[in-house]
C-alpha cells in the first residue's frame, strides 16, 4: 500500500517537507527550518504591540490555550501570564479600526517557529487570527524520544489571496439552531474563511424574529427561528472570530413565507402557506404598490441595525415572470412606467431596494440576475451562473463573487470544487484592473436535503478545500497534496466539536439498531450519495426523514478514490504487486459487501440497501474477472456482458452510487 | 461467531423476547405483548391529570419528543399539541409536593405499549421521568417492511428497589467545567439514578464561589470554581431531571485547600498551599477553637441556600490523627473536654456540626468515619468500608448507602461492581426492619486520574450497571444479560451527548498524529488500564498529562471478554470448531500487534508501548500452541516456559494489561 499512502497521507515518520505540513489553506510563502519546538505544560501566549489592547486578539489567545489542551490533553492554564515573556509572542503593529469588521480589513501575517520560540506578527488583529489557525495545525506528537508535542521550525508569511471569502448558508428550507451557526462559525475561521452569508428566508421559513412585523416569524415560519438577540449573540460572536455576517432576505421571488405573513405583499391576490413539500405552490412579491416599499424599508430598517456589516443581500433571483405578467394591474404598471418585461421591472424594483439600503448605510448583493445597468456599481453581484456572469459584471465595473461550481449540496468531490477558480474560464480574460473587481467567492449550502444533524457532513471537510481555493496563491493546485492535507484537517476540525464524521458514525449506529454496525460501516465506505440534482428528483419536504444510509455516508468516499488511484497506476505499469493490491481491495470489498447482507437485510430502513450490495458484489467479480483476462484475453462476450453490468449498477438504488464503477469499467475496456 | 453473538449482542431479527429488550436498569415487572407501535412524524405526547402541570413533566415531554428526532433522525416538532390526543398519553394521579425533591419521593410508574397508543401512568411527576427514559430506550429500527421506527408492545410495572442511587462526583482533584456535569446528570437521569453527590472541596481545590470567605476559592483553587450562578443553573438543571445534588465539603481532614485561604483554621500553624502533586504536604482543620465553628457556620449556612436538598455532606473520612496529636494545645483541649482519643475529638467536631446543619434545616451526611453513638439517627453513613460497616451503622438505628465496590476510579469490570449488592454480606443478615435502613448507594469517581476530556469513559457504561444494581429487583444478576444491555445502552447514551466513546476515537487520533489510526484502534481494543491503585503508585499531580494510551482506551476491553468466554466454552466441550474460532480471534490479534509496530514506533507517545506489543504477538503465540498441544501433548519444559512467559506478560507496561492474559494461562494449563 506504499503508494497509496504516499498519495493519501501524512504517512512520514521522517522529519516533513513543506509540501507534507498539514496546513490548509496552503499559506502564500512557507519554509521548513532545522528541528522542532516543544510544546509542554510551560506553553504561553503573551500580545504586544501597538494594537495589543484588541479584545478578539486577548480572547483568540485564551482559545488558543483551551483548544491546544485538547488537541494535546495537556494541562493548560485557561488564562495569559501577566508578563511579556511567554513561549508564543503575538506582536500586533498597529491599532485596529472600530467594528464593525470590513471587507479588506488586513488579514496577512507571519508566523516563525524557532525550537524555543514562536513569533507570530501582524499588522492588525485579523493576521493573528489567522496565524493561530495555522500555529494549531502545525502542532502533532513529537517524533523523538520523550513524549510531548511539537511544531517545526518553519518560517511563513501569509496573506489571502481574495478579501471575499464566504460560505452561503441556507437556514430556511431546514432550521439550523444557534448551535451548529456557531460550530459553522469555528470552522470558517479554522481554515480561514471569512464571510457567512445567511441565507435567513425563504419560501419555506422566514428565519429572524422581527419586532416590527412579527407575523413574519410567527405565520412565516414553523416556530424556528432566530430572535433578535440571537441574532447579535451570533454576530458578535463571528466577529470575534474574524467572520464578518452578510444576511440575505431574498426578495421578490423566494418570498412565499413572508405571503404566509403578509398577504398584501403578493403579486396575485389570495392566501399563501409557507412552502412544505416540493412543488407546493409559490409566490413572488408585488414590485407595484407603494406599500411593498414601505413594508421593506421598515423590515430593512429593522434589520440593518441587527446586522452591522456593510453588505446586505437581497437575493433577487428565480422569479417566476408568470406571476406578474398574469396580473392585469401588474401589466398596466409595466405600461406606465415604460418598463418593457419582467426583468426591467425586476430592475425597477431592485433600484428602489439599493435606494431603500443606502439610506441605512448598506450596500446591496445579489444573485447575477440583479445586473441592470441602471444600478450603481457600489452593489456586489454573486454569481450562480458562473465566470462568463461574473466577468460580465466585472467588465460593466460592478464587483463581484462566484459561487458556480461551490455548490457542496451538489455532492461533488472536493477536486471538483477545487478545480474550479473565481478567476477561471472567462474571468481570467478580464484585464487586471477587471479582475481586481472579482472580490472571492462562497460555497452554497441549499438545505433541501440536508439537516442540523446531517449539516457538518454536508460542509466539510470539502469546504476546506474551497478555503484554499480562496486564500492560497492561484498555483496551489496539486490535487494529491489537498487531499493529504485535507485528511489531516478533517481530523484536526475535529476538535473543534465539528461533527462530520462523529454524527454519520451515530446515524450508521442508529440504522444498525441492536445489530454491530462494523459489517455496515465497511460497506459505507464505498459508497456515495447520488450527484448533482438527482435525488430532487423524489417528493421531498419539511416532514421527510432524513435517516437512511445515504444520509449517513460523506459526499465522497476515500476508499474509492484511493482504488481509482490503484487502477491508474496498474493501468500504467501493469505488474503482478499492483495487480495483488487491486485483488486484495477487491477482496475486502466483496466481503464487506457479504458480510453486511444480515444487517442491511435486519430492519426496515436498510433493506432498500440490499440490492446495492448485490451490485457491488457483482462489480468486484466484474472486475476480478478483468485482471483475470487482462493478459490472457476474455471470452466471447464477456466484455460487452461486463460493460453492460456496469452501466446496469449503476441505477441509484436507494440513492446510492457506486463510485468506483468507473475504475472497474477502465479495468474491463482493457481487457483484449 | 453465533455463540459470542448472542451472548454479547442482540442479534435477533425476530421478535425479542423480554430479556433482549434494551433496558437498563432492568424494570420490576415486564411483559411484551404482539405486535408493535410504529413512531412516525405524526408522534406527539399527551400531558393529563391531576398533576399535569409539574414543570418538570412538561420539559421532560418537551426533551423527550427532541431526544426521539436525534434517536429516529425523524422531523418531530419541538412542542406539545394543544389537544389531549396524543400517541403517548401521559397520565399523572397526584400534584406533587413543592421543591425541593426529596428522598423518598415516589418514582414508580407504569408503562403499557400496544400498537396505536402509549399510556404512561404515575402516581408523581417523578415516574413519568423514569418512564419517558425506558420508552426511549424501546425505540429502534422496525423489523417489517416499511422503513421506520417502532417500539414493541409491552407493560411495563416499575419502581425502584432503593430510594437513593448515587453517583459521588470528585471534582476537586481535576476540575469538571459545567457542561461536563450536565451531561453527566443527562447520563444518571437515563439510567434512573436520582443523587448527584457533589465532592466540592478537596486538599487539592475548593470549588464553589464563597461571597463570605471569597479566599476560599481565590486561594484554594486554581482559577477553577463554580459560580454559585452555576451551582443554581446545575442545581435546577438536575431537578428537572429528577436528580438530588447533595453537596459535600469535606472536613476536617482533604481540607489543605482551605487551608490555603485561611491558615487560622489549621490545627498546625504555619503556611499552607492547595495540593498540587501526590505526596505535598497536607493539613487538618483544627476543632478545639470556637473560630473554626464560627466559620464553618457562617460557610455552611452561605451553601445551605445553594443547595436545596435536605442532605449536607461533611465528609469526614481520612483525618490525619498526627496533625492533632503532635499540637500540645489539641492535646489540652482534648484533655479538658474528656476526649480520650482522635476520635472522640472528630466526634465532638461532628457533633457540633450536625447541630449546625440542622440548624439550617439539613441532615448531615459522612462517610464511615463519622458513625459515633454521640450523634443523632438523623445521621446518613456512606460507607467506603463495606457492608460490615454499613450493617453496624443500621443495626445502631442509623441510615446507610454503599459505596465501596462501586469505586469507577478503580477500573474494575461491570460484572464486579454488578456482583456488589448494598444488602449483601453482613447486610444479607439484617433484620427487616434494619435492612429498611439501607438506602441505596453510590457509585464513586475519584479524579486523581481522571479529567473532563476521559470523565465519560471511566463513568459510562459500568455506571449503568451498577445504577441497574440499585434500582432493579434483587435477583437481576444474570451477567450475561446485563452486558448485552450494557452494549445497546452505551450506544444509546451517545445520543445524549456522552463522549465516553467519541472522546477516546479522538483521544487515539492525536496519538497517530498523522497516520492512520485504525492499526491502533484495533490494538487497542484488547488492552485494558492497570487496576485498583496501581497507576496511583507512580508520580502524578495537576501538572500531568493524561493523553497516554492507557488514557486512550476504555477500562474493560469487550474482546477480552468475548475471548474469555469463547476460551471457556471450547474448554467445557473440545472441539475443532470452537478450537478454530479461537484461532481467529488470535490471528487478528496477532496481526494488529504487528499492524501497529510502525504507529508505535513513529511517535515518543507511543513508543512506550512498542513492549506491549511483544507482549501481545508472545501472548497470541502462546495460545495457538497450547491449541496445538491441547490433543498432542506439549514438548518437555514447554508449559512452564509459557506459564512463566504469562506472568512475565503481565509487567504492567505504560500503565497497560493484557486482560486475555488469564484465558490464555487457562489454554496452557489444560495442556498434557
Amino acid at each position: 500500500m506504499g503508494r497509496l499512502c504516499a498519495a493519501v497521507l501524512l504517512c512520514a515518520s521522517v522529519p516533513a517537507p513543506a509540501q507534507q505540513l498539514p496546513l490548509m489553506p496552503w499559506p502564500a510563502q512557507v519554509s521548513v527550518g532545522q528541528g522542532t519546538l516543544r510544546i509542554g505544560t510551560d506553553f504561553s501566549i503573551s500580545i504586544a504591540g501597538a494594537g495589543a489592547g484588541d479584545a478578539r486578539v486577548k480572547a483568540a489567545a485564551l482559545r488558543t490555550m483551551m483548544r491546544l489542551a485538547r488537541q494535546t490533553g495537556l494541562p493548560l492554564p485557561a488564562a495569559l501570564p501577566k508578563t511579556e515573556e511567554a513561549m508564543l509572542n503575538i506582536v500586533i503593529e498597529k491599532p485596529d479600526h472600530k467594528p464593525p469588521q470590513r471587507l479588506g480589513d488586513d488579514e496577512s501575517y507571519a508566523l516563525s517557529i524557532a525550537s524555543d520560540r514562536i513569533r507570530l506578527s501582524s499588522d492588525g488583529p485579523l493576521g493573528v487570527l489567522r496565524g493561530l489557525e495555522t500555529f494549531l495545525q502545525l502542532v502533532t506528537p513529537c517524533l523523538g524520544d520523550q513524549p510531548g508535542f511539537c511544531a517545526p521550525a518553519v518560517e511563513i508569511h501569509d496573506n489571502p489571496r481574495f478579501p471575499w471569502r464566504g460560505l452561503s448558508l441556507d437556514v430556511s428550507r431546514h432550521f439550523i439552531p444557534v448551535e451548529g451557526i456557531k460550530r459553522t462559525i469555528d470552522g470558517l475561521a479554522a481554515v480561514k474563511l471569512n464571510v457567512l452569508h445567511w441565507h435567513l428566508s425563504d419560501d419555506q421559513g422566514f428565519r429572524v424574529e422581527s419586532k416590527k412585523f412579527p407575523k413574519l416569524q410567527q405565520l412565516g415560519s414553523d416556530g424556528w427561528y432566530y430572535t433578535q438577540a440571537e441574532i447579535r449573540d451570533v454576530v458578535a460572536y463571528a466577529r470575534d472570530r474574524g467572520v464578518r455576517v452578510v444576511p440575505e432576505f431574498d426578495v421578490p421571488g423566494h418570498s412565499t413565507s413572508w405571503l404566509a405573513a403578509y398577504p398584501n405583499l403578493a403579486s396575485k391576490p389570495g392566501t399563501y402557506q409557507i412552502v412544505h413539500d416540493k412543488g407546493d405552490p409559490a409566490g413572488v412579491i408585488d414590485p407595484t404598490r407603494e406599500s411593498t416599499y414601505k413594508f421593506l424599508d421598515g423590515l430593512f430598517g429593522e434589520m440593518a441595525k441587527l446586522f452591522p456589516d456593510e453588505y446586505f443581500h437581497i437575493g433577487g433571483d428565480e422569479v417566476s415572470a408568470q406571476e406578474w405578467t398574469s396580473q392585469p394591474k401588474i401589466r398596466a404598471f409595466m405600461k406606465l412606467h415604460k418598463l418593457a418585461d419582467p426583468k426591467a421591472l425586476q430592475a425597477y424594483f431592485n433600484k428602489r431596494l439599493q435606494k431603500i439600503l443606502a439610506h441605512y448605510g448598506k450596500k446591496m448583493v445579489g444573485w447575477d440576475e440583479i445586473l441592470a445597468p441602471e444600478l450603481p456599481r457600489s452593489i456586489l453581484i454573486q454569481s450562480w451562473r458562473g465566470t462568463k456572469s461574473l466577468a460580465e459584471a466585472a467588465r460593466q465595473g460592478y464587483t463581484g463573487i462566484l459561487s458556480a461550481g461551490y455548490y457542496l449540496d451538489l455532492m461533488q468531490s472536493a477536486a471538483q470544487h477545487y478545480a474550479v477558480d473565481p478567476l477561471g474560464g472567462d474571468a481570467a480574460k478580464l484585464s487586471p484592473e477587471e479582475q481586481a473587481r472579482v472580490l472571492g467567492g462562497e460555497a452554497a449550502q441549499w438545505e433541501e436535503l440536508v439537516t442540523a444533524e446531517t449539516l457538518d457532513a454536508k460542509l466539510w471537510p470539502r469546504l476546506a478545500a474551497i478555503a484554499e481555493r480562496f486564500w492560497s496563491p492561484q498555483n496551489t493546485t496539486d490535487v494529491a497534496s489537498m487531499y493529504a492535507r485535507l485528511d489531516s484537517t478533517n481530523r484536526w476540525l475535529e476538535w473543534l466539536g465539528l461533527t462530520q464524521r462523529s454524527n454519520l458514525k451515530l446515524m450508521r449506529e442508529r440504522l444498525a439498531g441492536n445489530m454491530p454496525v462494523g459489517p455496515l460501516n465497511a460497506f459505507a465506505a464505498i459508497l456515495e450519495p447520488v450527484k448533482g440534482y438527482e435525488r430532487h428528483r423524489g417528493p421531498y419536504g419539511s416532514a421527510t426523514p432524513f435517516n437512511h444510509l445515504v444520509d449517513a455516508i460523506p459526499p465522497e468516499s476515500d476508499a474509492a478514490r484511493m482504488f481509482g488511484m490503484a487502477v491508474d497506476a496498474y493501468l500504467s505499469s501493469p505488474n503482478v504487486a499492483a495487480a495483488a493490491e487491486l485483488r486484495a481491495i477487491l477482496a475486502a470489498w466483496s466481503k464487506a459487501a457479504e458480510d453486511v447482507r444480515p444487517l442491511l437485510a435486519s430492519n426496515s430502513l436498510l433493506a432498500e440497501d440490499l440490492p446495492v450490495a448485490d451490485e457491488v458484489t457483482k462489480l468486484c467479480g466484474i472486475s476480478e474477472q478483468a485482471l483475470d483476462y487482462a493478459s490472457s484475453g476474455s471470452p466471447a462476450g464477456w466484455k460487452q456482458n461486463a460493460l453492460d453490468a456496469i452501466k446496469d449498477a449503476s441505477r441509484h438504488t436507494a440513492n446510492l452510487l457506486l463510485p468506483f464503477a468507473p475504475a472497474v469499467q477502465k479495468l474491463v475496456e482493457v481487457t483484449r
